[in-house]
């Protein structure tokens, strides 16, 4: 077992990530500046259900597994910040989810987006520099998203591409043209990130994920008031968690356009799995992974038909709006995501079935007197 | 004729650049911060001339030619002050030339590497929205380099390729890996271009330049005031320059490694043409147009060459010196960059001509009691 820092350890994926990690044994150290929280209230985009501060969920989840969470809260653009935890925590690992991950908070207006770009490249440059100067051969987890490299009319590779051209022949990052700031800023990540593999030899996992849905984790089942951060709102919410909310509330789903949009979609409890084995399997100095982070691969309409059969057997009527697309993007296109890198890791990938809607449903209707149906429909639109 | 504004007018080229196309015809703006005069006086790399500060030198101008240039003063990573050059200056094409250049600097520490990427970002995203909010049909000429693509075992071609894989295929931008932070902030500035440019129809022309050499233009051969910053020490100097006062000044030419690093080059008054084509050359609404500003390509070693034998028959001693390269970088590769964009667009290539290094050694050598030897060793390694 190995000593982990989790940035952005309050996130949706954040805090999963930090119990899943220290049930199964590690140390976990966790920092957050409550950036998303902020921009949720911002924006009139809070989730669900009431989620405790990182602190407070800490203490809880102590009281209940007798393991401990470290906390730190405070803004990781701050390069004396970033020292500071890096040099508390000691960390073998670092799961870098510490950005703001909406795409169109990114796309609202020019404050908005510098807010975008700012933090998401100050932090994965601080955290860069932090490894060089306090220990290069620290592991950086990068969440990166399937969405930077688009949707290209060619298979996508995990990361990488062997280009022949005129008769010769090299390797090269796979192209990434991403349909928003946010996707963006993940793509000049990665340009930073290799660079600084390529010339101080540092070690980086980068996990290119897909949509995430899902509630309940193991850890989160045992206490309501660990679960993450559950989002509906067309902010924060990724478009499963989004539709199962409007199933239960008679709202019709909201698909974008023709809903042809094809996408692959991981389970939560897939992403806690990923991380463990990026954790347990650490890469070569020098070496940049790229791991595609995906189970299946959808489009929106078939997304929708899924919810809308399973919502109707339990007595809602479901209803499927199709809206004017607020956002720039293909409706109908190619896409073919080459996904075994993590299976080949041991990845033993979840499917979305009709008993896990199910049971997503039954949870959210717990809650469905929070629903506030105005977080619903698309506030920004970039098309 | 149109209005121009440059963005880093203060500089080698914006300076040049903006007497040319003012004696031309066009409106000509420019605005400078002065950051790489600071950045010289903090690293002790001032240029070989004395050069007046940027109003100074407008004066000067418009004193001989009767042709005035507007001076703004001020940093671009403000965005008020960004808004009020471009709502004062209402330009049809920014020409924009205002990053932190140095490789060597952008690689000496965190401080310097940090100010090399927020103020190149910066400064590129806030010109991205100044135009999205203000004019969106202005032309973006935006001063890539060569640097970006490094040095990749196939054909480079003009920002763009064509590959086929598994039966199919798309076009994407041709793969970047840049050798120094300052060329990788290059590679971001164009992802965020070509962000904008297909989400909201922007007109972007990036301009591929290889390393420039020369002093005098038709403009700065009336007053050597108008002369532009010429460096030749390690943080701001370009290999030829470099060589060509180390040849004056009796220190062997600081070849790094085994000399067999290929570039394409470029003489500063072809810069000139090119610039001027590309302001009469506008792109369609979301184009992003790239074209690769090289004349020839040499080795160092045959530049060292090169100047070597000019110098002698000049009666100066010159000597080669191979020093350990400070810099990560391939010392025998292939390269081949096509360049043919510029020359079907009009451009009359310059070639380095014994000639030519003749004149740059005369005029250096008017100067060679300023020569300062401590500038020329390299002092940031990060190989």
């Amino acid at each position: 077992m190995s000593r982990v820092l989790i940035l952005g350890g309050d996130g949706y994926l954040g805090w999963s990530t930090a119990m899943s990690l220290a049930a199964k044994g590690h140390e976990v150290s966790v920092v957050d500046s409550y950036l998303r929280r902020k921009i949720a209230k911002q924006t009139d985009s809070e989730a669900l259900m009431v989620n405790p501060d990182l602190q407070e969920r800490a203490n809880i989840f102590r009281s209940i597994t007798n393991i401990s969470i470290e906390v730190f809260i405070g803004d990781l653009c701050d390069m004396e910040l970033m020292q500071r935890v890096f040099t508390a925590s000691t960390p073998d690992s670092i799961i870098h989810y510490a950005e703001q991950p909406s795409a169109p908070y990114s796309m609202r207006d020019y404050a908005s987006a510098r807010l975008t770009l700012d933090n998401n490249l100050t932090t994965t440059f601080n955290l860069i520099w932090a490894v060089i100067e306090h220990n290069p051969d620290c592991h950086i987890i990068k969440l990166g998203t399937m969405g930077e490299y688009g949707t290209p009319n060619i298979d996508i590779e995990e990361g990488w591409i062997e280009i022949n051209h005129k008769g010769r022949s090299d390797k090269f990052l796979f192209p990434r043209a991403a349909g928003s700031l946010y996707h963006t800023t993940k793509v000049l990540d990665t340009d930073l990130l290799w660079f600084y593999v390529r010339t101080y030899g540092l070690r980086v996992t980068d996990l290119m994920q897909g949509p995430v849905y899902g509630i309940t984790t193991r850890e989160s089942s045992m206490d309501d008031r660990l679960l993450p951060n559950f989002h509906y709102d067309d902010i924060f919410g990724t478009v499963i968690n989004r539709f199962l909310v409007q199933a239960i509330s008679d709202v019709p789903l909201t698909v974008y356009g023709k809903g042809g949009q094809t996408r692959g979609y991981l389970n939560l409890i897939d992403t806690l799995q990923c991380l463990e084995l990026a954790v347990a399997n650490r890469v070569n100095a020098g070496e940049l992974r790229i791991l595609n982070q995906v189970a299946e691969t959808f489009t929106v309409n078939e997304l929708a038909a899924k919810i809308k059969n399973v919502g109707d057997r339990m007595g809602h009527r479901v209803q499927i709006n199709h809206l004017p697309n607020p956002r720039k993007e293909m409706e109908d296109h190619y896409y073919n995501p080459v996904h075994t890198g993590l299976i080949d890791l041991g990845l033993s990938p979840t499917y979305l079935s009709d008993d896990i809607i199910a049971a997503m449903l039954e949870k959210i209707n717990i809650y469905r007197n929070r629903i506030d149906p105005d977080k619903i429909m698309p506030r920004v639109n970039w098309n």
